[in-house]
């Protein structure tokens, strides 16, 4: 029998959020329940909740940052057991299958993976996420959270967390590496705070410098505003790796230019128009453009261990179940420092 | 005393070729004098005897693709003596200093290398190319031919066969690899060849299959059309590595589709214009968009000794000095199969 549970649910694209339920699915045989505590609000949780990538599955709930303790496990479960401390990332499930899953590169399912929410379980069953008190999903996609991290500082690392990690970890950031992160938000103050902890030299690439403090509290060594056309040539040639986490439009030659050989600039960020470049600017130092999204279970896992090692969490702002619109406001404003995260308890409509 | 040897002049952008004469310097201690005994015309000569690079410095010589023999040494030089087959390539000197240089990345060299022609030595002297019976360059810049590859068709490798066959090495082209090349030209007919003997699976992407047996006997084991949407479309997530030579403007999300996980698009054409992407075409598989420029002096003498070990050398149409504006126009047709070589001995004005 699935069970209901309360969830803060949008109805249509933009509508607000509403104190509802959901089912989720009876705990089957490879199954772990959860009892939510905290969900991080993503940015591309508000993309989704207004239909801004594609139409989107209506009622929707939210949420792919979770983050709460184990209240039920399947019969043939093996890693968790009740009253572990676990999350939940992007995705819940992958076919397992395919070279990219069996490589443990489920983000990049050729199948497709499914989506934490917005999206099906290959049965057909629209899958709901964090903005919720509960959740039932595969053993396998769920993720332990190492004692030392607080549940709700540890919810935004399944997404804003691994999404920094991996292109860190993949393009070689660490010793004697130069890498600049590009923006200081939800994305952006993670990049920085692993980059630092990976043993780079961090530099803050940010529209102005209103945040500068922060980021020489984080871990950056330099902050620069990319509002000064001084800043491109001050740091000509300097950077291996340029993070960019911003969705805006950005002039990506002059970014390249900040490029040393062989250097890449990565976008985490996902600007909705296409962008352009120059070849020149790639042939004048063999540098790439790239690509990078989530990661995989494998690395999520590892990257939450290496957070819990390093005292890693997310500078967090926790609000209360009235507050998501407004704060979906505020994260188009960049006005959050820097990640909000639902506290789940306020979720269940108050007794009348 | 400087030496007065014919050469192959144009006086001014876009002017005709006329025979005339230059000046080359004295043979110093570190020199080599090389009798030139063949010129390949690679695009980027017309390019910039039409100044289409920038202003380019006239009266110019071009040609960056030379083969000949060694007539005379300086009295340190010890890599080369008389009679050896050698070669020359893109620059003929390089700071040696920068940490570019150092690598043996002097194709990067940070002061900025010295072209072969339309370019300054550190002296300020004008270089000129190797539309020329004779030249004049320092043994650090003199590739040697092995033995097993005619001057004639080893001439075109100094720039076409190192411009593919570096990028093809850094991302790794060998057994189990797919490799598409992009455009069947000078450039792409060189790919095929060293992606093939590298033991690449090789796939040619070319705007018609009017070369498609050429394709095929040259290495590839697939031939393309991308006038036909349907190119897109079979090939979608197979390639580890597609190498685009032509500098025409390209639907780079079509093609970065054919990527597979990690997968890299790499420029060594240059097309004029600023090219667009959608930055999702990255982050669906970690995709990147590269450039590459020529190789380093040890990188292309090991290209060299590689083609010598596999047999290969460049397909080439051998020319006067007459015909050479007519060649000029025919490669901009893509008229050719698959390289113009000038033979340097028709180069001195006939006796009257």
């Amino acid at each position: 029998m699935p069970t209901t549970v309360p969830a803060l649910v949008t109805a249509s694209a933009g509508a607000s959020f509403e104190r509802s339920t959901i089912e989720r699915r009876d705990v089957g045989p490879h199954d772990v329940e959860i009892d939510i505590a905290f969900a991080g609000i993503c940015h591309s949780d508000i993309h989704q909740a207004r239909a801004e990538w594609g139409a989107g599955i209506f009622p929707m709930v939210p949420g792919h940052e979770i983050a709460g303790i184990v209240t039920a496990v399947g019969d043939d479960v093996t890693k968790h057991k009740v009253g572990d401390r676990v999350g939940i990332g992007c995705f819940v499930d992958s076919c397992r299958e395919c070279e990219n899953c069996l490589a443990g590169e489920e983000q990049f399912c050729l199948k497709g993976n499914v989506a934490t929410y917005n999206g099906r379980e290959y049965s057909g069953e629209e899958t709901y996420g964090g903005y919720s008190t509960s959740i039932v999903a595969d053993e396998n996609y769920v993720l332990s959270i190492p004692e030392g991290i607080d549940l709700d500082v540890a919810a935004p690392l399944l997404c804003a967390g691994i999404t920094t990690y991996s292109p860190l970890k993949h393009w070689g950031a660490g010793p004697g590496k130069k890498v600049a992160i590009v923006g200081m938000g939800g994305l952006g103050h993670m990049g920085v705070k692993i980059a630092a902890a990976l043993g780079a030299e961090v530099t803050v690439l940010s529209q102005t410098l209103s945040k500068k403090d922060d980021g020489l509290r984080l871990g950056a060594t330099d902050y620069f505003a990319t509002s000064d056309p001084e800043t491109f040539k001050k740091n000509r040639k300097r950077f291996d790796l340029i993070i960019n986490t911003v969705s805006a439009d950005l002039p990506v030659d002059d970014y390249l230019s900040m490029l040393t050989l062989d250097g890449a600039m990565v976008f985490v960020g996902l600007p909705e128009n296409p962008q352009s470049f120059r070849v020149f600017s790639l042939t004048g130092g063999r540098r790439s453009l790239a690509g990078s999204n989530i990661g995989g279970i494998r690395e999520t896992q590892e990257m939450l261990d290496f957070c819990a090692e390093h005292g890693l969490g997310a500078d967090i702002e926790v609000i209360g179940a009235d507050e998501v619109d407004e704060a979906y406001e505020r994260v188009i404003k960049s006005d959050v420092r820097y990640r909000f995260v639902i506290d789940t308890a306020t979720i269940p409509a108050p007794a009348a």
